[in-house]
């Protein structure tokens, strides 16, 4: 899923005034609930032993994606991961998915397999299994609703809201690369002679391509980050670094020190960066869709912490540290000097 | 939410079958499912004392409904109701709603916090919370997606499958009332002076288009059905009587035979067919959204049955019997004779 027009990004401050505004008039009473709207997914009670964990995500085409740059196969696969990588920040285990579908004219039934294809790639491996779902027509564009449901022991379960003063910022792989992947692939829909593109190696552009369109969301991470109890919160970066850690900020009432220099970046990114003269923290920072985690440790959890990720094979770097609301969010930049981290995030309605 | 091009249906055959076939190749594996693509809803067990109950719908605008008849207010309300039937059709408690939207251009946060404002009033009496959800821009055209999750007593589902030969056939409330209101509608939109259709008395007039605008889901009948196991299937007639009537026989690998002198119908309805000179029975066969159920009940519960319904204050009839398959789906016309139960159910993609 290759977005032409503007990335996806679901989750932003003046969309969730809206829904939450929205939701408080839905009342309190009725049946209980952990979690409602307000992180990567709702957590709800289902039994002593278990709760659930739900998320849901809309995709529309032209908004989200743009079918001349993407497969059908992709749009299912990214559709399905987006939602997978919400479960994963919640530190949940993903079990069903229910999938809606507004297909418009001209599109085939080989169009709605290969995007099942896609679905079916990105779920498999987690073992989550396609239970309901909902077709129709569409007037105009194609519309796809994925819904996951996945459960978690009661009492284990990672928020954005619970990062402390002094606890340390880590992400998992490395960032930007899908927007730089999305960069290449809208530079070549603009490039009738792709000769530009041509001039980039062919190595480093599949891997940021192939990041963009089959990003891998940290689904066994999140897991163990939740059950072996070192993070204190987490979030998935959907929206870009910037963008997602503001969000912990926010919800944890803390500020934050990110340094910039310590912010992974792929040999690919850092590549395609210096083939146009732009900083790659600038792809990490805007840039949404790597699906991978941001989380906090507390001082005391991040040697065993770091070394069992080791052990795991699991990429993880820190990047940061959580510091008192009133110090704001800012970042250490290459030149040393401490100033407000840029907002580069993307708003769905501005 | 009134479809002036074509009435909402979604469970078709054909649909189904595309829908099945993709789904069959999921695979086996993974999380352990009671009921998945096929039914009203979706069952998967949840924990030894508990089954979760999964529905989901997407609508979209000109397919769906349309704004010009309809306000945001009764398209949210409607859209809730629709999973609140799918819930009650499986005789489930409904808990938590999760809402997708994608709001074109022009659309206003009154537009938005009118579309909350029916689904809150459709969910309120049962207690549903709204948990989850994702906004999005549309190119063009509301899309709106809803997610039910209600819960059930393991082994206590009605599914569409559980019909047997001999049983009685009973439906709750009146049908083909939402059908005739929304023929009321899009005659007042067809007739600018709306001379014809104050031809129509008012008061059957306003109980028709309110049908038709507001139904009621039956999620305490299809609760009472369930629990006192007095029904071995149940669907709701959200494609009209012939169609879903149909599906019950395919699940259930059964014939049937329908008195069509026994179809419930309201004197409004009635009053509505005389003024058009059409057999109102049309109206219940062919009109979906009454969001009425369909039932099966054997011998020996028929009688307590009644009385308890009758008792509860539920309005139930009994229409006809389960035949053995090769019968067909047949019904006894009003001269007395037999034949096929026409078949007048919309087909999404025909």
């Amino acid at each position: 899923m290759a977005c032409v027009a503007r990335p996806k990004a679901k989750r932003t401050l003046q969309e969730f005034a809206l829904i939450r505004s929205l939701q408080r008039r839905f009342g309190q009473d009725g049946s209980p609930i952990i979690q409602g709207i307000g992180d990567d997914a709702a957590v709800v009670p289902s039994h002593p032993h278990q709760w659930l964990v739900i998320t849901t995500d809309l995709l529309a085409e032209h908004i989200h994606f743009d079918l001349r740059t993407a497969s059908f196969e992709s749009v299912g696969y990214r559709a399905a991961m987006a939602n997978l990588s919400d479960l994963a920040a919640m530190g949940a285990t993903p079990r069903y998915g229910l999938v809606s579908l507004a297909i418009p004219k001209g599109r085939t039934q080989r169009d709605v397999d290969q995007l099942y294809r896609g679905m079916r790639k990105a779920c498999r491996p987690h073992g989550v299994r396609l239970i309901g779902g909902d077709t129709s027509a569409s007037q105009k564009g194609l519309f796809l609703n994925v819904t996951l449901i996945g459960t978690t022991a009661p009492g284990h379960v990672l928020f954005r809201r619970g990062a402390r003063i002094g606890e340390g910022i880590y992400v998992t792989g490395t960032l930007g690369d899908a927007r730089a992947g999305l960069y290449l692939l809208q530079e070549s829909l603009r490039t009738a002679t792709r000769q530009k593109s041509r001039l980039f190696p062919r190595s480093h552009r599949n891997v940021l391509i192939g990041r963009h369109l089959h990003p891998t969301a940290r689904v066994r991470e999140g897991r163990w980050l939740n059950r072996s109890r070192f993070a204190s919160s987490a979030i998935d970066l959907s929206d870009g670094l910037s963008g997602d850690l503001r969000h912990v900020c926010a919800e944890s009432n803390v500020g934050a020190l990110v340094e910039l220099d310590r912010v992974p970046i792929s040999p690919s990114c850092r590549a395609y960066a210096e083939s146009k003269h732009i900083d790659p923290v600038q792809l990490a920072l805007a840039g949404g869709e790597d699906y991978e985690l941001l989380f906090t440790v507390a001082s005391k959890h991040q040697a065993r912490m770091e070394r069992q990720a080791r052990n795991f094979g699991f990429h993880i770097a820190r990047i940061g540290t959580i510091r008192p609301r009133d110090h704001g969010i800012r970042a250490v930049f290459h030149d040393g000097s401490v100033r407000p981290l840029p907002n580069t995030s993307y708003e769905h309605f501005r």
